[in-house]
Formats: structure tokens, sequence, C-alpha cells
């Protein structure tokens, strides 16, 4: 929406900018890890309601896409973890998933959802004694990816 | 951090200067609210660690604040709902209050964790059958607020 920040310093602008577009990159990365492990996306964002609630419209967060491979049909919050605050995107990361698997349930149980972290992400910030609690605490299923070289590192169950 | 955005348009400068502001005013409110119920604000905000992460410095999200009456103990969210987008801000309010409530578990578990919302929001976005759904489910106990009056409309627990 806010294309030109004007702060008076030409450095903030370009952060911005690259923000933007890695959170585009690391949403095709995390595609392209998946197809390379022969899931195919169906839904890219995945689309339901839950009552007058339409998910594919929520804008400022992060978009929801469905795979599958065989039988198995999962669903994936892509979170790249780009804001100078790892907790503040943590706790918008955790509303989704928790929002999301609430309504799934209702409207495709048999899909199961996973959050989807970047490797330093994981290496770093989920190695807290805070965020290993939250992730047990809250069963919340992550698929660590490596951006760089698009793939999936870990299934964490 | 910015201070002036600029998209052409002086109309979202203004929108954008509104927002940052009211934010506090609705902070503000709250706190006279409670005071109004005889409750005692001790700490503004409530700083506390687990672990490694520091509860306070997460500036991106909402201050939590604590007061106390008597023998009870509460900490409270304050949350504006001031985004365009409701859900959005309703999953950054969702993570945030379940992370806080599990670090507050640890650290002072007798103090009783609310989130504050504006009485505009609690009335429309509340009341979806999916909002209902998540509250009921995370068991997020509620203080619905008048920004306007500075009065606590309800407790729901």
């Amino acid at each position: 929406m806010s294309k030109h920040i004007n702060m008076g310093n030409i450095k903030s602008e370009k952060i911005f900018f690259l923000t933007v577009s890695a959170k585009d990159i690391f949403h095709e990365s995390v595609k392209k890890a998946l197809q390379k492990e022969q899931w195919i996306i169906t839904s890219d964002p995945l689309k339901f309601k839950f009552g007058e609630v339409n998910f594919q419209i929520d804008l400022g967060a992060e978009k929801i896409i469905a795979a599958e491979k065989g039988n198995e049909k999962i669903a994936i919050e892509i979170k790249s973890f780009l804001n100078p605050s790892a907790i503040t995107d943590f706790y918008s990361a955790l509303g989704q998933f928790l929002s999301y698997r609430l309504a799934l349930a209702e409207y495709e149980p048999e899909r199961v959802l996973y959050l989807a972290i970047p490797l330093d992400t994981y290496k770093t910030f989920f190695q807290l004694e805070f965020t290993k609690t939250a992730i047990k605490q809250y069963q919340v299923l992550l698929i660590v990816y490596n951006p760089v070289d698009e793939v999936i590192v870990q299934w964490i169950n």
C-alpha cells in the first residue's frame, strides 16, 4: 500500500523494498522445496470460509498454501520472519496458525496445518526456552526450510 | 520509527498520525477505566522474563499492564483494533495473549490475563461465529471497554 517511505534516510527505504520482495521470494522458495519432495501445490492461496470470515483476504497476514502427496493433505503457513523483532513476528504467526487450525478443523479436518519457518530463525529464535515451550504447548507443527537452497531441512511433528 | 509516509496523498498521512496517537489514547483510556473501578495500576508496562526473552521489549506489540484490587491480580493486554483488517489484528492479539499467558504461568501463576478490546470491535468482529469459537477454544478472557467514556463495559470470563 505505502510505496514510498520518507524517513530522511535512503537506507531505510532500501530495507523496506528488500523486505517486501523477500517475503515473496521466501513464499516461492517453500513451494519449490515442497515440489522437490513430490508435493503437488493444489492452492495458492488456500481459500475457505468460516461463517462470515473469508480466510483468503487477510492481506496483512501470510498466505496459506495447500499441497498434496498421495493421500496426504497439508496446508502451510509460510512465515519469513523478516521483522526486526522475531517475537512480534511470532505473535502473529502463532495467532494466525491457531486461527487457521480451528477453521480448518471445521472445513477440512483431514488437512494438517504446518508453520514453515526459515532455517536461520529456527537455529536462533526457535531454540529459546520460551519458543520451544510455546511450540510444544500449542502443538505447532513445523517445516524448517532453507530459502537459499529452496529445500526443506526438517519436518517437526 | 517512520514519521512521514509519502503516498502522494495527504489523507493517508493524516490517518497514519491518527492511528499512532489513538493507540496511546486507548491505552490511557483503559487505565482510567480500571481506576474508576478501584483497580490500582501496578505496572505499565508489566516487565518479566521467560528464559532469554524479555517480555517488555517487543516494541511492535501492544504493551501489557498489571493491576491489583484487594487480593486480585490481573494483567491486561490492551488492544485498540485500529488496523483496517480486524482479522490481522486478531492474529497478533491472540498470539501475544497465548504467549504472555504461557510466560505468566511460570512467572506469576496467580495473575490472570485479560485481553481488553474496544466496544465497537466487540459489537462487530467479536460477534462473528469464527471469533466466538476462537475465544472459547483458547479461553481468552475479555475486558470490553468504551474508549470515549473511559469505562469498562463488560468483563467476560
